[in-house]
């Protein structure tokens, strides 16, 4: 067999074990390496400096350096997010549904673990404790193949794991790093439908269409986010702009960051003046339709490609609709499933609106910028999905597992 | 545009209005396709007895004529399914879940349509019907590719939807019949991911397969039933007797009858003789190992391969366990992720037997054959999924769905 099928089959051996693991165990072996990632914070932090300091010399950009890098702070917030995780509760066994049939069966449906998830994601190396924490909570096996830039960064923390998951007789496969960036060993993994349940890539266009194209794996993609808001004439203008501004300045690079305004015509000459001085004033370059440009002389025109961009920057296009409809239809067009917002006081339009609009998550009056695990209340996340199959829209601990039927009878037959 | 791509095209911009259609014309629509098929019920067996004529010309076997032949009472049936599926709740709008997060936003898990479902299946055009009511039920579109010795038969079924549909001013391509079966077409279809949401296999291995790696949408696998039942020391022995014998018999075709019953040695001397006689008088060949084979001559030696086959006939595998351990290893090993059932006593022996099988459905104490959609309280089934991701075990109109969030604020930034 070859050694990453070994692999794939030690980490589906592991997940049976999981999924019988009581929770004082899963606990116990997150609290650890909560421990365990502060004890060593020192040595995390070099030999993540060592990653970065090889992808400088690489050329890496600056945007990627600073996802690679972590800061003392983000080492201890690594340790806290295990703490919380550990505090949630155990997806694994919650009956969701429980009733008696005709016939007298009592049926329960049960959650239970998906198994084996594999993780293909860029060089974050928080991700790594991450994705084995939520994996491992919701008693399922983890393969994680991160950025090869993160590579010293990912097998010292996963080696932590490793000694956690030991430290408390939990099986240490429940955790597998890949570091090979071998693409044909990469391919073969994601054939290995027997041992592997899920598919998550996390990451650019590149990444999710290389994953797309070789899985013979069930995929949730979380791909990018080309986030609306549109301001409906009822909005209260000036709690909009705020909405409209930070959506874009508080986290420009995040999925949930809006993208693009489109502002009614009806309050067109009154607001889009407004928002532009504002954006412009907290550095936003704005891109405007030639309506936008011609209300404000700040804006500079947008491209055909502007629209339904993921700038992931301090850019934001912003266009003027002539109603609801044509919102509608814009963001049915160029949306990306992730997150659309809508800025009215008026029900009826809130409603036509989130009906419409085909979306993982839909925001009456508040910023794109809640669509997020713990913002929603999933206590954590491991991505956003934006495919409708399995899981749609931020995914936490539940969304790690499947649910199958647990029947009693009292010697029923048919 | 090539022509199978404007089909799956009508059918996206077909779904869009079906997750907006009311409950009332949906449920119109299908009491509407009822009545068709009783006014049209001469024409259909007419158009099914050149199906299947056509098909005994062309040497098809008895088991797959069987399943393609409409008698009188299959198409009263279909119409009796289309008025029980009307009378079920819409699955579309349901809220799941609603709470209030600390930031004051009113979050909702609502149930929304999957958009368009792909169904591939064999030669039994009561699918035809079944499956477009359940898709447009839940709001989906559905493009079905049923086998090709039912054309003529689907081809009418058909027919009368779209009729039934524009009687109601509904979308007439919520239904989509593709006749054709040129592999390379239906290859094409399998990679439209921009039209289509989830591909529904239903069939023999080789249709799954092929579908499997054609697919680039995602699938969700309704494959075959490898059904044990697992008699413990503690059971029942004359009710045991009863489950075993009319699992088998009952209807020894479907994917829910039982393949294999694995009996603990400590009654093992008392059951087994009795099992065999049992079966041997319903007409079922018995294929036991040595130790079946030794306490009952009535049964014949199994080959290496009858364990984890799928017989679909009058043929059952018999097996003496030593203890519980062996009987899940052996289920594990050899079990479809199906139905899987213990009969016995002791609560202890039920739950160990319940936490370690992987299953979609483990039954206590009563028989395989309940693992049925309509059995377990789902009101129709279009299906049972042996894959994790998605739904996993029967599926009913909530599985032909996906929520999303739907987020109510007060103008709150972050």
């Amino acid at each position: 067999m070859h050694s990453i099928e070994v692999l794939a089959k030690q980490a589906r051996d592991a997940a049976v074990e999981l999924a019988a693991l009581p929770r004082k165990t899963k606990d116990a072996v997150l609290l650890d390496l909560a421990k365990r990632i502060e004890t060593n914070a020192v040595a995390i932090a070099e030999a993540n400096g060592r990653d970065v300091a090889a992808a400088r010399d690489a050329g890496t950009g600056d945007a990627k350096l600073k996802r690679l890098a972590l800061s003392d702070s983000a080492i201890r917030q690594m340790a806290d997010g295990l703490r919380q995780i550990a505090e949630l509760e155990d997806p694994v066994g919650a009956v969701t549904r429980q009733y008696v049939v005709p016939s007298g069966l009592q049926v329960r449906k049960v959650r239970c673990p998906l198994g084996v998830i594999m993780m293909i994601y860029e060089a974050r190396p928080n991700v790594t404790v991450d994705a084995f924490a939520l994996c491992f909570k919701s008693g399922n096996a983890c393969i994680l193949k991160g950025g090869r830039e993160a590579t010293r960064s990912n097998t010292l923390l996963a080696e932590l794991a490793a000694e956690a998951l030991k430290s408390q007789d939990a099986p240490p496969n429940a955790i597998t790093l890949i570091c090979s960036s071998d693409r044909e060993e990469i391919k073969r993994l994601l054939t290995l439908e027997q041992y592997i349940d899920l598919v998550i890539p996390r990451g650019g266009a590149g990444l999710i269409r290389f994953v797309h194209e070789h899985a013979r794996i069930p995929t949730v993609r979380h791909f990018h986010g080309v986030c609306h808001i549109f301001v409906d004439e009822t909005a209260d203008l000036e709690r909009a702009l705020e909405i409209c501004a930070t959506a874009k300045t508080s986290a420009p690079a995040t999925c949930n960051a809006a993208e693009c305004v489109l502002v009614h015509e009806a309050i067109a000459a009154e607001f889009t003046p407004a928002l532009v001085r504002r954006l412009r004033a907290d550095g936003v370059e704005v891109r405007g339709d030639p309506e936008v440009c011609r209300m404000a002389p700040q804006a500079v025109p947008a491209g055909a490609d502007d629209w339904g961009r993921e700038f992931l920057d301090l850019v934001l296009a912003v266009r003027v609709v002539s109603d609801i409809d044509t919102a509608i239809e814009h963001i049915n067009t160029y949306g990306s499933s992730h997150t659309e917002v809508i800025l009215s006081n008026e029900a009826a339009r809130q409603r036509e609106f989130t009906e419409r609009v085909q979306s993982s998550c839909v925001l009456v009056n508040a910023s794109t910028r809640f669509n997020d695990g713990f913002q929603l209340g999933l206590g954590a996340e491991i991505g956003i999905s934006t495919s409708k199959i399995h899981a749609y829209g931020p995914m936490g601990l539940e969304e790690l597992t499947t649910q199958r039927f647990v029947v009693h009878g009292d010697w029923q037959t048919r």
